[in-house]
């Protein structure tokens, strides 16, 4: 067998252990979160078959997918016609009846209405596991990367909504950031809109050139409206909506007015106030901090899949995409011929969350080290000292590690730092004598005596 | 669309809440014990090159792995002669680049020779991920399941030999097992008893017979080695060796008697008495307990892999094939160009373990909750007064819900039942007055009036 060089499939990582403490330390943190909250985990089959995933993506999506080769002779039953060269899109599906899954919602949605029978309803579920897209890889960009969602169904209950907005403002609050924008709109408040100025039909329209107005300002969005089919009357109606300002309560007070005659608008403005309430009774800091929970009209991510709130969360402190978002929607199982089941759910960007930490310098020490003490090994006689003492170290629940074999100390030390082990006891012959032990701090370069009681205190701290 | 019924793949499984509690506690022990070692965690890409895995597995292995096809026009640059119904074979790496993996051991020496400029060696790695084998489904044998590997690479050092014997030790008790049995071998004693017999080259098939003594007892052993090609004077001299018997003690010093004439025998028995003196000077009471660590050598586990140490461990409380293995292996990275880096590494089988807790009883109640407390929720001045309870109890770290609506109390009790929760608080009007609240103990079905201070003493006891 020829040698190969290695690599890997172009768009998707390898992640070494300092990657790993980091990944671990986001995931843990928002799954603690999650259950806090009574989301429970799931986890669903990284394939799915075929017929379950196509047609959920839209055309583009489904191209996407990645396919799964049928396994043994998967040729013999394909009629010879079907083998052209110019057949790629009529050979798939029989060739390939399993596929990666592309997002954790449609795996979601098949199993809810595999196991209905076994759910307690209202389902609070989280799901973290990565997902495969046949994108072309970019920067930031990957075709494996891990998606983090939290979905609650058969629930109309707006304190769901309310508690999306606790669990954004805990999570991101533990990982050290301090200044952050969880933003809110409903699709109700846009349908409204749409309605008032009379054309309902234009609503994805208007929200797609709303939405930029921070990147090309109002002229620019006058300009897109007129592009998309609205009128000067229709422009001037919606001028007061796109440059909607002020407080939260004085944004709702204004939409209250232009919407008084839409019912559909007004109940997304009534909904909005219910879980201002409930967030305001569960934790009166949200609502009080500036730009924390911000209602955003523009907002319209999604907009074909969402029926009720949509969120976005931003970091004001780097200059990233959305690290966040979700909303409410009203019909995700019917594709699997479950009706009538209303869900809401939110997910947390990971990939970003990593670069805007790593950015502000925000992970801990603690998710930077694993290893906590190597006991360095000079001669036969240090190591058989060593190992009830490092027996000891590891019954104090302290992770450590001797040196496998009497490799010359720069080595060892080398390994410590390429390992990012904190602490290295030292061992040698006055060592064994006294009965203390050199204990070094590989950060500051101090060197202590110390005994091993003295040392466990220390290293626990 | 027209509506599907919902499957999984054939061989492919859903966890639901309860079973990942279950899952997580396994693996989260597991990992707290390679952490403790010194094993830090990679994670390699779901996908490989289709070329980094062929030829690794064996004809029968490359069959099943599940390749990917090509994205896009994937058959556009085939060559019309090669798309013929006859010609699966052919076509695979016309139309696939890409593979799942198929086990954690390749992907690691992949990933060894990619990253060695930047590990510091000896590189001590754990990993926990699925692996996929378009294998036959089959009770206990799925296409999807995970792996949970840990391997040092680039140290000679029996000390990783000794500290995987802890790493099971602790790892198992931790779960609970009383009485389960490490075994260990050396394939060095092998090559030795078949060197001393003067059949070196029939060592496979004087391990397979000998395997199976348990099984076939010592007549089928001697049948099937008069099958295999040796001779009436061989099994003489084989039959003292193959019922070895008494302790470990016992068996090293016959096996010294026996192997006095193999240099390489000898130098397995020396191995096995440092590992054991390695592990006496770490944990005394492994090599004192009944059956904890015992030599056998007639364990041959995957015998044309290891050239040192071999280990397989097995429950004794439940019948059940062996739920860890591995050994010393002399060249993983070769097949990828890096030479002479030698290797230790041993696996959990996670799935038999879960099995075998779960017979045992022995998952703790914490593995088979989710949220701690549950609030319930008759009208909306109840539900007002729940929300700042709901914040307190998770201010303490409990995982906390309040029934999103209004609901029947049988339908909220019923809630908590699917979901296993615990403790249920009742809020009533009396409640609201006296600002005691009902505790309802799911279990024992007690309850009693609690202010909030002590329900919350009570939940986290």
């Amino acid at each position: 067998m020829a040698t190969i060089k290695p690599s890997v499939p172009k768009g998707t990582r390898d992640f070494s252990p300092s990657e790993m403490v980091k990944r671990n330390y986001i995931f843990d943190t928002i799954k603690s979160v999650f259950r806090k909250f009574g989301y429970q985990e799931i986890q669903t089959p990284s394939m799915e078959n075929l017929n379950t995933l196509t047609g959920k993506y839209g055309d583009e999506g489904d191209k996407l997918i990645f396919k799964i080769l049928n396994s043994g002779d998967y040729l013999a039953k394909v009629k010879p016609e079907k083998l052209s060269p110019d057949n790629s899109n009529g050979l798939i599906s029989e060739i390939s009846e399993k596929a990666l899954r592309y997002d954790l919602t449609v795996p979601f949605a098949r199993y809810v209405v595999m196991h209905q029978n076994e759910i307690s309803f209202p389902f609070k579920r989280f799901q973290i596991q990565p997902v495969w897209r046949a994108d072309r890889p970019q920067r930031g960009r990957y075709r494996e990367f891990y998606q983090c969602d939290a979905d609650v169904v058969g629930s109309e209950s707006l304190l769901n909504e309310a508690e999306f907005v606790l669990i954004y403002n805990e999570a991101l609050s533990k990982f050290g950031l301090k200044d952050f924008t969880i933003k809110i709109n409903n699709r109700k408040i846009l349908s409204g809109i749409a309605e008032i100025i009379g054309k309902p039909e234009l609503i994805v329209d208007m929200t797609v050139a709303i939405d930029k107005l921070d990147k090309i300002g109002l002229d620019g969005v006058v300009k897109e409206l007129v592009e998309r089919g609205f009128t000067e009357t229709d422009i001037e109606k919606l001028k007061p909506v796109i440059l909607l300002e002020g407080s939260n309560e004085e944004k709702l007070e204004s939409l209250k007015g232009v919407l008084q005659t839409s019912e559909t608008g007004l109940k997304g403005v009534a909904e909005i106030e219910t879980i201002f309430n409930y967030v305001s009774a569960l934790n009166a800091e949200i609502l009080s901090s500036n730009r924390r929970l911000e209602l955003d009209i523009t907002l319209a991510r999604g907009l074909n899949y969402y029926t009720g709130a949509i969120f976005e969360v931003k970091t004001n402190e780097v200059a990233m995409g959305s690290i966040g978002g979700g909303g409410r929607y009203d019909d995700l199982t019917g594709m699997f011929g479950l009706k009538n089941l209303t869900g809401a759910g939110i997910s947390f960007g990971a990939d970003r969350i990593y670069d805007v930490l790593e950015e502000l310098k925000l992970f801990p020490e603690s998710a930077e080290e694993t290893t906590k003490v190597l006991i360095s090994n000079f001669d036969p006689e240090a190591e058989a000292y060593a190992l009830p003492v490092l027996q000891q170290l590891r019954a104090e629940g302290i992770a450590a590690e001797l040196y496998p074999s009497s490799a010359k100390l720069k080595k060892q030390m080398g390994y410590a730092d390429g390992k990012n082990i904190p602490y290295v006891i030292l061992i040698g012959s006055d060592e064994i004598q006294s009965g203390e032990l050199s204990l070094k701090d590989m950060k500051s370069g101090e060197q202590q005596k110390l005994r091993i009681e003295e040392i466990i205190k220390k290293v626990k701290h």
